[in-house]
């Protein structure tokens, strides 16, 4: 299999030479405030909560568990107020699932656009435990008019200068999944405060941004929504007077295992000469990971990977590819294709957001003439 | 009280619009892996281990608790090699201990020195359960010729040029105090795989550098250690050609929780008129708070803070005072004092490392003239 390759340039090497490669104040504290999984952490089939990528938009709430209620309104037959006892007494699904921040690969745009500078870690997977929203709606009655489902946090903040809370809808079909859950517990364990506790909300397959922390309120609209967070952001766009199209679920993005050992500084990699297993892992909100390939040169000649099983539908798919390392220097990469035929770009398209950049990671490692750097 | 401010613009304000606002992709990266408390979590007398702070200097090691041994060598009587169970056999200890990262407000300086840009969240208070030190030291016989002890850690990587395992020698006489210890144990589970996993070295007092994780050997020394982390950084000093003095413990800190609710991007805050508690902690490596002093005006008054009691001797201490927010914009700080006297500077003496700045946190909050920003 070959590829034309848009860019040749690894692209770290690019962003170093790049005049873009100027950060602000404001985005080091950003970057400082929400966690990325250190790459590393793909070793681990369900991430540890402290290594599972976090964003932030506010401040993390203090809530109580015991005094703690969720508001079910709008366009249904019955209100419903539900308090955590009665969410776990229901029948609880636990899922694997992999999350994305929809700006994940901001950074790597050029020019990047200004707000978290996710490189390509912001990422986790995690085993979500809780009741499913469907039967909970039902039990409502939701009206036939309700064409979404608007899902409100307890964090209370400013953006775009309108004090808010962190508030998205969700169209009536996608929240009536099955899949999507009122979690309660993450890796077997109460949400730690940063993840939403005590409840949030999972939607298997979609970016981030849709599964609200700190749950307070759902509402059935009978009209579509238009606050801040579904209509002036979470949109896809070139140009400010452009309204876009919405972010949803992720496309498809394989990673992989950073090999070898790091530098401090610059995180240049060097790994020792002979075989070295390159491992991964592979996503898509939109279906089954199918394929995923490899290349050490840059992307002018890809190979098969061989794919473990996915931990579950919505969660990442491990690949290995044994590789012969030779020394010199290498920019090894990897793509993934998903059941529906979408397949990972090489150079996702610029957008003003910063959204789902995909683009093929380019992991340049140096192989040392010796064998110096096995761990 | 009054105090003459060396600095009076707002540290957010005078960085936005200084030249030295420009960080590098490289920098960017590394607050990405480096995971930041975020200050809200002062609120939490220990804080849960996803928002601890971390700073990681290669990769987190791949560790298996069963095959993990600690080999006890050097200038000792009796060789010793430990199992995670003969550890676990020994008489515990568990200790609140707060940990901050030497360079904790390395990106406030003035040029900011290029390394891990933090600004004030370098830190964290976990409660650290494991088995003293200096019995197993006394056990193994350490030799009176040892004056220092090296502990090196199973995380490699390239540092200044040099494959280093992680490695920091302690001066005898503090690696004997009865406060330290080769924890197992943070928050009462096992110390998650980014902590230290299965065992790391504590050191009340110290500044994060010490507290060597992945801990594999433990090397009574004859000779001072010349070694990368202990000769050529962590060193305080102005030139390059300035061998420098070492870092070592902790000096006075206090930080505030921020009042009010944040912007998502700027993390500009605003706040209720009326009735505002200010909360925060201080900490110091030195001895114990005794002092903290809060300003509403950017530090040109000081009013004392209402102490609480510290968690342990080396954990930081609560502090509240009762502010009356008038409408308007406010440079709110605060100031800590030890009991050996030393006090927290308006602003830290700059140095080539980015090491030990306790300049005094200014948190510039715009009070609203109305009740718009209550949680």
């Amino acid at each position: 299999m070959t590829d034309t390759p848009t860019r040749r340039t690894p692209v770290a090497e690019s962003q170093r030479q790049h005049p873009d490669d100027a950060f602000t104040f404001d985005e080091v504290r950003l970057a400082a405030r929400n966690h990325a999984m250190p790459l590393e952490a793909l070793r681990y089939p369900l991430t540890p909560a402290g290594l599972h990528y976090l964003l932030i938009h506010y401040d993390i709430p203090d809530l109580d568990a015991a005094a703690w209620r969720l508001e079910i309104d709008g366009a249904v037959e019955r209100r419903l107020t539900l308090s955590l006892e009665d969410l776990k007494r229901r029948p609880a699904v636990t899922a694997p699932v992999t999350l994305e921040c929809a700006g994940n690969g901001r950074a790597l745009y050029v020019p990047h656009p200004v707000s978290q500078p996710w490189i390509t870690e912001g990422i986790g997977t995690a085993a979500w435990t809780g009741a499913p929203l469907a039967p909970i709606l039902d039990e409502a009655g939701i009206a036939p008019a309700a064409i979404e489902v608007l899902f409100t946090g307890a964090d209370l903040g400013v953006e775009g200068g309108e004090v808010q809370h962190y508030a998205r809808a969700l169209p009536r079909v996608e929240a009536l999944l099955p899949g999507v859950l009122l979690a309660y517990a993450m890796n077997g364990e109460p949400i730690p405060p940063q993840h939403g506790f005590p409840v949030r909300l999972l939607v298997p397959g979609w970016y981030g941004m849709t599964h609200v922390k700190w749950l307070r309120r759902i509402t059935a609209l009978a009209q579509p929504y238009t606050g801040y967070q579904n209509a002036h952001v979470y949109r896809m766009r070139t140009r400010e007077d452009d309204p876009g199209t919405p972010v949803t679920r992720m496309v498809p993005r394989s990673l992989m295992e950073p090999p070898g050992i790091p530098d401090f500084a610059t995180r240049d990699r060097v790994v020792a000469p002979g075989d070295c297993e390159l491992r991964g892992r592979a996503w898509s909100g939109w279906g089954p990971i199918t394929r995923v390939e490899v290349s050490t040169d840059g992307g002018q000649h890809w190979h098969p990977a061989a794919l473990g099983d996915a931990l579950a539908d919505y969660a990442w798919r491990p690949w290995t590819y044994l590789w012969h390392a030779e020394p010199g220097s290498h920019d090894l990469c990897s793509r993934a294709t998903d059941a529906t035929g979408r397949a990972q770009s090489m150079l996702a398209p610029w957008n003003l957001g910063g959204y789902m950049n995909n683009s093929v990671q380019h992991l340049v490692v140096v192989v040392a003439a010796e064998q110096t750097a096995s761990a």
